[in-house]
């Protein structure tokens, strides 16, 4: 490349992950910044997007979205600044937010990219409370849960991009709310911060019973990020009539052999439901929830909460880990320096 | 006893099984018929139903009704006839269904007792088809799966009391009709003369490969009486928006560790929704459906098998067994001679 061309770094998957993913499943290369056709604009990535769902992008089986080939460049949501455009909604100097891949430039037909106004709105609140994790906390509580006003609603992986904002939806809702997360930093927060009337820490001993505890009524609505003995701890708690959403299984997702909930027969039991959703069905009203949520926000009801980390895309693959770890309190980005 | 006084014999829970019943943990007991007060009535009992769920309810464990008390008759559904009454609603030669227990002479208050008109409908059908079994069928089908003129019904244990009813309810709801059943015999009496458009042998190998040629659109309702690795199979064959009605889980009841459905997420990729039910909670709308049942059976189209076994009390522990190892085909009824 001659010294006056930009070079664009990039990270492509390279091997698919047996359980964990590992440094080695990726390959940090670099091309030149590609010049654009017409309909096309440039985005100069600011902010990666880390989601449990892109373990499972990196697996070779049938999903909702195609698996990220081999070779080819991690798939991930991501924000950034429009730096060259020959389409006709997007103009230079627009920041926007779309699936931009995990590397510093991305070419873009505009198809899910969306322009953001960062004046009064910090541009990583769009990737979480008023992006795809916020509208999946939206729909995934209120349309798939169905709260009630004094009703009991559990939320696995309460500290994390989806759950905080569940929690918060849920108060709004005028429920009762109990979090599990990972460690008392994560639980404190969510009490005393967030106003969740209780947290549980899955790390502690005796997760059922303490469980049990904190929810004397069992539980109407349980929104479930983790899967495996989490979800099954909440399955025994099921009121009559539950509904338990299932969002993710991000326990799960780095098993070989995944775990099913041994307790689903309590769905019998208690004449329950457990179901599944993806909140990209709901695009139709996504316009009209987004700004539900944000003024909420604007009210001060709604509090959102990102887990910047500032690096590189070579920072990629560590960064991934730590989500994995159940290390990031609140939504999880890479910021491109 | 003297020589004039007629003996009950009865059937007890003598311990809680550990897996699979055995004969040790029922007792065979015998005591006087006893004389009734006002408000009861007396049935001689002639039928005696096995019901999975029966395994449940022997089990020391929180569920939607109380265990059976270690040396209480055993619960169980029956049919009779009522030979002494103080009732103001029953009257001697009355036949009636209702939970009477594995015993000779059951003496009841009423409650859940009902009469039935057996001129022109053999008694044994009103515990199979026009009982709580054909009831269990007719609600978990039509409202928790909610079926759909030409979606694919799946259905396991299909050649089992329940089974075969919701594949019959299922095709006059014009779907397309799979089940899943033990054996080539089951097989041919669903497709040959019950009209399923397909079955697959569970215990044959390749269940997943066979099914997925079953059902080649996916599947839209999947009725579970089974569990285990016949549930998992069915959830990799949902298609979205799919519904799986839980209303058993034959596979798992005398397993001291449940598996649960490895393949949940399922529920995930495809938008699903797994749902238990109890039949109990649709009371108030019993005597509508069974009119119905009984005017498709009228009218040729839903038939009712029973596999009934002649003998008396002592013989229910070893027909109990039939159950749980997939003998019977259709509604399991010990006939007390």
């Amino acid at each position: 490349m001659s010294s006056d061309t930009i070079v664009n770094h990039q990270v492509r998957l390279a091997a698919r992950p047996d359980g964990m993913p590992e440094a080695s499943d990726f390959a940090l290369t670099e091309e030149p910044v590609p010049s654009i056709d017409a309909g096309q604009l440039l985005v100069k990535v600011s902010h990666v997007s880390l989601d449990p769902a892109m373990r499972g992008w990196m697996d070779d089986r049938r999903s909702y979205v195609p698996p990220v080939g081999l070779g080819e460049v991690m798939r991930a949501f991501g924000a950034g600044e429009v730096v060259a455009s020959r389409h006709p909604v997007f103009a230079v100097g627009d920041v926007v937010t779309g699936v931009f891949g995990v590397q510093e430039y991305a070419v873009s037909d505009g198809s899910g990219v969306l322009a953001v106004d960062t004046t009064s709105v910090a541009l990583p609140t769009y990737l979480s409370l008023l992006g795809l994790t916020g509208l999946t906390a939206y729909f995934g509580l209120f349309d798939v849960g169905s709260p009630r006003e004094g009703e009991t609603v559990l939320v696995s992986g309460a500290a994390g991009a989806t759950g905080h904002v569940v929690g918060q939806l849920a108060k709004i809702a005028g429920c009762r709310v109990v979090g599990i997360a990972g460690g008392p930093e994560k639980c404190a927060w969510l009490t005393d911060e967030l106003g969740f009337d209780a947290c549980v820490d899955y790390r502690e001993p005796s997760l059922g019973r303490r469980l049990a505890q904190a929810t004397p009524d069992g539980v109407d609505v349980f929104f479930d990020n983790v899967g495996g003995e989490v979800l099954d701890a909440g399955l025994a708690r099921l009121a009559l009539g539950a509904r338990v959403v299932i969002c993710g299984a991000i326990s799960q997702y780095n098993t070989v052999n995944p775990a099913g909930p041994s307790n689903y027969l309590s769905l019998l039991i208690n004449r329950a439901r457990m179901q599944g959703f993806l909140v990209t069905d709901y695009a139709d009203r996504f316009a009209d929830a987004a700004e539900e949520l944000a003024g909420w926000a604007h009210e001060g009801r709604l509090r959102s909460r990102e887990d910047v980390v500032e690096g590189s895309v070579a920072d990629f693959p560590a960064t991934l880990l730590r989500l994995f770890r159940g290390e990031n309190i609140g939504k999880l980005l890479l910021h491109l320096r």
